[in-house]
C-alpha cells in the first residue's frame, strides 16, 4: 500500500509527532494553514469518511478524545480551535487516509472562503 | 436554558430537518456557506468540543454516522464534503451547542482563508 500516512504510522516516513496511542497518531502538518495545524489520523488505513464502517465508529471518538488533549497541549483549548475532515474531490482531500485537521492559534477564517 | 439549538431539538423553533434519530438531529443552516450546508447536533446540550466527556464520545460517532447518511441523501457523498466543528472564540463558533457543519455541493475553499 503506497499510503504516505500509513508510512508515518509505521515510522518509515518521519513526522513531528504530538500524540500517539494504540489507535491514533497525530503530527504537525508540513504545510501549516494556521499557527497550530495538527493532523490526527487513525492508525488503521481508512481512505475517507465514506469508508468508516460501523465497527470503526469508535475510532472517530478516539480521534476526538485525542483532539481535546492536543488542543490543551498546544495551548488552544481555551482560545479556540477547528476540527476539519475533508472527504472527496470537492473538499480538497489530498491524502486518502482518513485525517482530521486541528487548526488554531489565531483567528480562523470563514467556513468556506470563495 | 436559552439555547437556540435546544429549542430546535424541542421543536419550539422551526427548522428544515434532514435527519433525526434518538441522539442526533440535523437541519439546514439558515445562512448557508455552500450549496449544501447542514448542521448536525447531538440532542443533548453540550456547549462545545471541550465539553464532550468520556460518556459522550459515542455521540461523536453517532453524529458521523448521521453525516455519512446525510451526505448520501444530499447527493454529495461521491462529489465530496467537509465536516467542520468549531470550538471557541478563535474558531468563530457562534452557537454554544456542539454542532458539525456538513458542507458540499461545490468546490470548497481553503481550510483557513486569510
Amino acid at each position: 500500500m503506497d499510503c504516505i500516512f500509513c508510512k508515518i504510522v509505521e515510522g518509515t516516513i518521519p513526522s513531528k509527532k504530538v500524540f500517539e496511542n494504540e489507535h491514533v497518531i497525530a503530527f504537525h502538518d508540513i504545510q501549516p494553514a494556521a499557527n497550530v495545524h495538527t493532523l490526527i489520523i487513525p492508525k488503521k488505513h481508512i481512505a475517507d469518511m465514506n469508508g468508516v464502517e460501523e465497527a470503526d465508529l469508535f475510532l472517530i471518538g478516539e480521534i476526538h478524545r485525542a483532539a481535546q488533549q492536543i488542543a490543551r497541549e498546544q495551548g488552544v483549548s481555551e482560545s479556540g480551535y477547528r476540527l476539519v475532515n475533508n472527504c472527496g474531490k470537492d473538499s480538497g482531500q489530498v491524502v486518502f487516509h482518513l485525517h482530521y485537521h486541528l487548526l488554531g492559534g489565531e483567528k480562523l477564517g470563514a467556513l468556506n472562503s470563495k
